[in-house]
């Protein structure tokens, strides 16, 4: 059995290439007992990639060069000699970038039986949703008539955030790069949405669409979004720092805003955090979010790429804005 | 009966000047029932009062033009129409900037009976000692593990700051922008302290005085100081913020630090606080203080200017570094 597998070629400066990817196709051995063959069907491409294709200070290890890159995917078992996880068994995991592999079933769970795509579980009810959720409710202390300010609100956690802070009563502005995802937005029931590239100044247009002021900044993007975030922030307001997705492929490290004094001066608490710390929430979250999805109150838009040589090209066309909502690539 | 008083003359844009101030005096009315007339005997130059200079979104109003100017003071009862404060009570007040004043009592408070200098009441044991204390235990949360990083080391929160967390039990690594109030701060018991003006590399000069990496960094400055704090905190490290003085006399503001991806990446907390919102530990506070002060555990060390006349001489002073310990003005 052969598995395709994309390879780290190169640790990229600045937007990755596709230079920094190659393709290569590995021989796997015959299963041995306890283990189980999976074919990925989907795989996902996230932000946080960017991270690990450097060496870098961060909060896991970065890809190994030469190596198989690893990320969210979702398989079937094809071949299985581990009674808990049958042939036909669908099946989370964290070996993307590549079309099979081999497991003892330490890092595979079985799909929570919600009746949604499958694919959901690398976006709305998988780590970006769960990421939104816990950004919102375990960082942000959301409440009710909190006034939520969502950057990249249309890429996979922030249309999550958006929806969830909309469905526990709040107030959302999203922020997003084109007119046709401030309409996606605005359908996903945000009270104004921004487009970012057609405002002269983010802190009037966001002071505009929030008189009241904001209270929650759900940090997505870095740079001139949290300094126009700052510049609103009512007292004692929140920033979940979820990323800064600005400054990932920056050759040179960007100066911060330029305001930060009034994170002493309105009592801000500005925290990040990473999915990973908040994994016991994960059952409760996927009955809520379930719930949710089947009975039409989260929708979940996906942008997906065919073909797992395609995957390079869809994660680069995450820092391009190339993706409404989760993407994916169909393997 | 005249009052001589400071008023503010102009708001000054960038290091405040003389001009910015001026003297006056004013002739007081006869006490009304229920009043008392106060002499104040020291009062307290603060840098927080620089916000009060112009006109912002901060949490207190400003002064106003024309007008004498408020903080923190301490003064004696020489005449009384009011049984709560007979004639020789000390008090402390917030109407400092003058010599003489009434008041009906209820911007008054009695100095607690634990045996200090009264003008300590304005530092170690007053404003800027529980703006030390709740920044770190209510705040940071401070863990006798912790190794804690303090700016302005030697200023009046600083050194109480470094001498707290040394109590309970922290490694502590101060900064400052002399040598002798290095040795200063050496001698409150800090485990290692950085001239800042002395080293090349801020992040450098920290990672040798802490290898292990910092987990709290109590923020007194901004700009340089924050950046290498974020390089060399560990996860979960958290920063509350109690002031920025490097941005308060800035005539353009100045870009933040480019590294606060590391917020979201090290998984950091970096919380902004105002002591007024925790003035019911004041009890608590005055009680353990009071108590490390007569038992020697705490030192406190001021810096006096003598006479009215010369509080805006001491208050410029604050932003010139001229200061050890806490900066007072005797009346």
């Amino acid at each position: 059995m052969k598995s395709h597998q994309i390879h780290l070629a190169s640790r990229p400066t600045g937007m990755p290439t596709q230079e920094n990817f190659k393709s290569v196709e590995v021989e796997l051995p015959a299963l041995k007992e306890g283990e189980v063959l999976i074919q990925n069907t989907w795989m996902s491409v996230d932000p946080y990639m960017r991270g690990r294709m450097i060496v870098s200070d961060s909060y896991i290890p970065p890809f190994e060069l030469n190596e198989v890159m690893e990320g969210g995917a979702i398989g079937e078992v094809i071949e299985s000699k581990n009674d808990q996880f049958p042939v036909g068994s669908k099946v989370s995991n964290i070996s993307g970038w590549r079309t099979t592999f081999i497991s003892d079933g330490g890092d595979l769970a079985l799909l929570p039986a919600v009746g949604v795509p499958e694919q959901h579980f690398l976006g709305v009810i998988g780590m970006p949703g769960l990421t939104a959720w816990v950004g919102l409710f375990n960082v942000a202390k959301l409440k009710p008539t909190d006034t939520v300010f969502v950057s990249a609100a249309s890429g996979a956690v922030g249309s999550v955030a958006v929806q969830i802070a909309k469905l526990h009563g709040c107030k959302v502005i999203g922020s997003v790069g084109s007119d046709e995802k401030a309409e996606a937005v605005k359908a996903m029931g945000a009270d104004a949405v921004i487009n970012y590239k057609k405002v002269e100044n983010l802190t009037d247009a966001l002071r505009e669409a929030a008189p009241e002021g904001i209270d929650v900044y759900f940090e997505n993007v870095g740079g001139d979004h949290l300094e126009a975030a700052l510049n609103v922030l009512n007292p004692y307001g929140r920033i979940p720092v979820c990323g800064m997705i600005a400054d990932y492929n920056a050759e040179t490290p960007q100066p911060g805003p330029n305001n930060l004094l009034l994170i002493n001066t309105k009592k801000l608490t500005v925290q990040g955090y990473i999915v990973m710390d908040y994994w016991d929430q994960y059952g409760e979250f996927v009955e809520q979010m379930g719930q949710w999805i089947t009975e039409g109150k989260v929708t979940s838009e996906e942008t997906v790429y065919n073909g797992l040589d395609n995957a390079a090209e869809a994660f680069i066309g995450l820092f391009e804005g190339k993706n409404k909502g989760k993407m994916l690539v169909k393997i």
